[in-house]
């Protein structure tokens, strides 16, 4: 039996390297990690279950088909991910770094990029959670970034970036801007699909996690097709599963339906906003996602005050002071939570 | 619109990397991908689909549990994979290289290797397709590599490596050695899996795509917690969906069915090798996988009839001089490809 310290045997970016959280807390009203309250309960096609023994279709050309109607691409320009987080993975392999994101954002740019070994350039945003373009373009003229990843709407700040910055970003940066445009159906903004065919180092990531197929893990990667090409070198041939893409181009076919709860959705985000602003001591930040940042007193203990009440959300307070993140549930869910959180603020849970 | 050329963007052991081919051909038998020619129709819990906007289990906790009580190892002891694929990519991305493994075998250690930008070191395999022992210890001995992949049964050419030998670059390597026993439940082999307590650098690599889930999408890395831990840090927090992982619950009910699957495809083998074994300028190698690859005149020519013939098989010729793989098919299959390749020797198709 050989002693092994696997630490020792691993790389070196790798020994100091904390995954991504993901701790299970059991909680009546589930409110902490930005998925849809709504489902739509799709069954896939009973053939597809009668041909799990053979391998999916390593192009998923229907599905393709599908996003190119549905978001007027072709599909030469479309890479597919099990989540866009393995195409963040993707990305990253094939370009490599420095690469380059303000913060806070979404933990998942470092993380993998750490993973991979590349460089990280984190510049903080500035006080309107708006980047800070100066700040930005010099760390892009100092370090050259193969890659930045912009977040619009940012998570967790729920607010889009101003385009003219992240058009002067595209503009200056000889590598590959990704705007990761997992919120974008929930915003007013009409983000940056229209400007894909006038900047070829613009990347756009999508997502059906938000929009209620989290469970699926489908992403899609938008971009020019030879950046495409580049990125589809390193992907594994078999990355999404047949029933995914089986139940995911069921879901395309719902697009209605699924317009119809993002309007729920942002309805009651502007509802859920109000009643927050009306909190002694809570001021929430406004948004454009599904979900809402908030700041509160002694954060750390309303979160947990919270779960005992019955609600789960995301504690940031180590991200951003004071402040706790709320994903848009039901009508229901949202009143559930007020009360919850406003019987957690007068410590009386 | 800036002119940028991604082909020099890109890391540089991108450049060549040519990722692993899966084109279609249609064709009425398909016997090119390893396949299980047999399905178990397994429809999905009915809750699953109506919680498919949540995340999925990150530690999919009840999957390992079956694999756990199936195969007898500890859940800490299991880290889960979008395929065993992904398990590779994950072994690479943590440990990095240099990664040996004998040729021919499984293409994709290299490209992965490659696309993760580590060294290849590639050992011919000895003329009876074992491993050439004293090549590769005097490799582990120059190249000290943190990963060495051994595919056992060995794909394409079907067979085991001898244990002795195996047993031996384990005792010698000071990095990981996984055992890819993705085609073990074909083999009278008994496979590594009661040597894993004894070696903590041995890790066992298996698959539900061999045996009638190739759609799904799972595979299993076996090995030591401290190892499992460390792979488990470039882990991506969703990557096994939530559909297949409700379908691979499932599958570990049907363990009788699928091991009277295996019986049926295992007796389907010797009868194909003693087939194959009668037609003139063929000869088959011995397998103790759901494969066969066989030696004939002008395989490339042969590769072409057969498909025309209704038969699509694996043309290996570019890696194995003059051979093809075919995989076990149905009874009703393996008559219809007898037939096909007798009519393509012969030269009348």
């Amino acid at each position: 039996m050989k002693d092994i310290d696997f630490l020792k045997l691993v790389k070196s970016n790798i020994r100091s390297l904390r995954p991504y959280e993901t701790k299970e807390i059991p909680c009546r009203v589930k409110l902490d990690a930005n998925e849809s309250p709504y489902c739509i309960d799709i069954t896939p096609d009973k053939k597809i279950l009668q041909r799990i023994n053979r391998y999916p279709d390593p192009e998923a050309v229907k599905l393709k088909k599908a996003i190119s109607m549905a978001l007027k691409v072709n599909s030469a320009n479309i890479l597919l991910g099990n989540g866009s987080d393995e195409l963040i993975y993707y990305l990253i392999t094939a370009f490599g770094g420095p690469v380059l994101y303000p913060i806070p954002t979404f933990s998942m740019y470092g993380i993998i990029s750490q993973a991979l070994g590349e460089k990280n350039i984190e510049i903080p945003l500035n006080e309107d959670f708006d980047l800070d373009i100066d700040n930005m373009l010099a760390a892009i003229k100092k370090y050259n970034p193969k890659l930045i990843f912009l977040s619009s709407p940012n998570n967790p700040t729920g607010n889009c970036f101003s385009a003219e910055r992240i058009l002067k970003i595209i503009e200056t940066s000889k590598g590959i801007v990704i705007a990761d445009e997992a919120y974008q159906p929930f915003s007013s903004d009409k983000g940056f699909l229209p400007l894909l065919k006038d900047y070829r180092n613009l990347a756009i990531l999508r997502t059906l996690s938000k929009i209620g197929f989290a469970g699926l893990r489908v992403g899609f990667l938008l971009a020019d097709k030879d950046l495409i090409n580049e990125v589809n070198k390193v992907r594994l041939p078999f990355n999404l599963n047949a029933l995914s893409q089986a139940v995911a181009l069921e879901a395309f076919k719902n697009k209605r339906l699924i317009e119809s709860q993002i309007k729920n959705i942002t309805s009651e985000r502007e509802r859920l906003f109000e009643e927050l602003s009306r909190i002694n001591n809570v001021s929430p930040y406004p948004s454009e996602a599904n979900f809402i940042l908030f700041k509160t007193k002694n954060a750390d203990i309303v979160f947990k005050k919270l779960i005992k009440n019955g609600v789960l959300v995301r504690n940031l307070s180590s991200v951003v002071k004071d402040s706790l993140r709320v994903t848009i549930g039901t009508h229901g869910e949202n009143n559930f939570f007020i009360k919850a959180l406003k019987k957690s603020i007068g410590g009386k849970a």
